[in-house]
């Protein structure tokens, strides 16, 4: 789905018609954000936005059009800050109680010299509908649009700390990873085609953030059935070749 | 929590003043409704209402006070529809596309002669956050408001056809539900503090829709170490007292 910008991302003539013309062509008090996590043998990171001459840490996230389900809206969102198309992107929790407001926002569109209504909703209460995605960072870099310095993958675990209610945001998007991890061919898009068990070991490792004893993971992998061992095996190493497995199922799908 | 109307139901009253004032009091665009699944050894019910006067039939729903959280709303959403109260309420999707409005109402309000703005916002495109919960409908009884017929329990297989988006609603809100039957502690709410395997096996064959192999599934259970058999047997039926057991874990939760 092309996003309405065409190919390019949000500029500063976007913001300033968003705070003009908004109210009639977006929802009012609903916002989507996208916890982007990130997969490259062995780390996992996350998906970071820094915005424009503050000290304010996100998820990328923004608003849903009147004629967008909340789906595309997700997929545009992600796209128009950080040039970054995926499909798979799930919902994992809509949140946002009394407290939950734009307010921050207000000094930061000031600091640009963008000129907004006073009582513009975006500062008002706010509730978020939260996706996630699980890609290969290693495949995905990621721009940026008017609105921020830096967009980039951060390691889970040091990263920046991140404003509004993202921290809280991402602690239940990883949750939501890791329920996923059981899923039959759970990593299939992020593993080469034929794989070791280590390399499969890694990745559910970088999820947990936490070691896997090699020989429980193995068994546990090879009893679900969810493998194929095949006959030629992983050469040119410096160890003994290690096996090359695949899923076995038929459409095998992440299911992150 | 005490719900704002106190112990009372929904009244016309209440309806009148949300028209008049909701969009002062209330989240614009936004509604919750609430899935709630009842067991009753050995069915899996839905609880459902049927609207005054029309053959409308839905889960219930409403809307979401500036003032509480989207938890808080479900809660109270659901006790001054049905009179049901429950914590067990969580989130399992947020949808609603560009063709999902509420125009359907218009028609029910005028039918019970409420004077409703015609460009009223619950006319409009709507936000559904969907709740699930799972609950002992044998327990249970529900009550009706001002809107409504009828509320009661209806077999999942075999009732009435929802209105709005409700059977999509069901499906997933299902699809959920089965996804925490393998929680280690899933049913304990549901089932006798000591129960015996054949009354486990009823509870998951009620929610997964199926029949199970006896066997299987009880090899199933014992290996996965969350249940503890008790030295002591169910005594008084016709045939050789069964085995009881317990769930293991110290603070053992539905996770429903």
């Amino acid at each position: 789905m092309a996003p309405p910008h065409g190919n390019r991302l949000l500029s500063r003539k976007d913001i300033e018609q968003f705070f003009e013309r908004g109210v009639h062509t977006h929802l009012p008090g609903l916002c989507v954000i996208c916890a982007v996590f990130g997969f490259h043998d062995p780390n996992l990171s996350l998906l970071l936005a820094k915005w424009k001459g503050v000290n304010l840490w996100s998820l990328p996230g923004g608003y849903v059009l009147r004629r967008e389900s909340l789906d595309a809206a997700a997929r545009r969102v992600l796209y128009v800050h950080t040039g970054i198309r995926t499909d798979h992107l799930k919902q994992f929790r809509t949140f946002g109680g009394p407290n939950r407001t734009g307010a921050k926002l207000r000094s930061f569109y000031a600091k640009l010299g963008i000129r907004v209504p006073a009582d513009a909703w975006p500062f008002r209460r706010i509730v978020t509908v939260g996706y996630y995605a699980f890609v290969d960072s290693g495949k995905i870099r990621a721009r940026t649009d008017y609105m921020l310095d830096v967009c980039g993958w951060y390691p889970v675990n040091g990263r920046p700390r991140l404003s509004f209610n993202h921290e809280q945001a991402t602690r239940l998007a990883l949750e939501a990873l890791r329920g996923r991890l059981d899923a039959p061919a759970a990593g299939v898009s992020l593993l080469p085609k034929r794989f070791t068990m280590p390399e499969l070991q890694h990745l559910h490792e970088a999820v947990l953030g936490t070691r896997l004893d090699r020989r429980n993971f193995q068994k546990r992998m090879l009893e679900g059935g969810r493998l194929e061992r095949l006959a030629e095996r992983r050469q040119g190493g410096a160890h003994r070749a290690p096996y090359l497995y695949r899923f076995r199922s038929d459409r095998p799908q992440d299911d992150f």
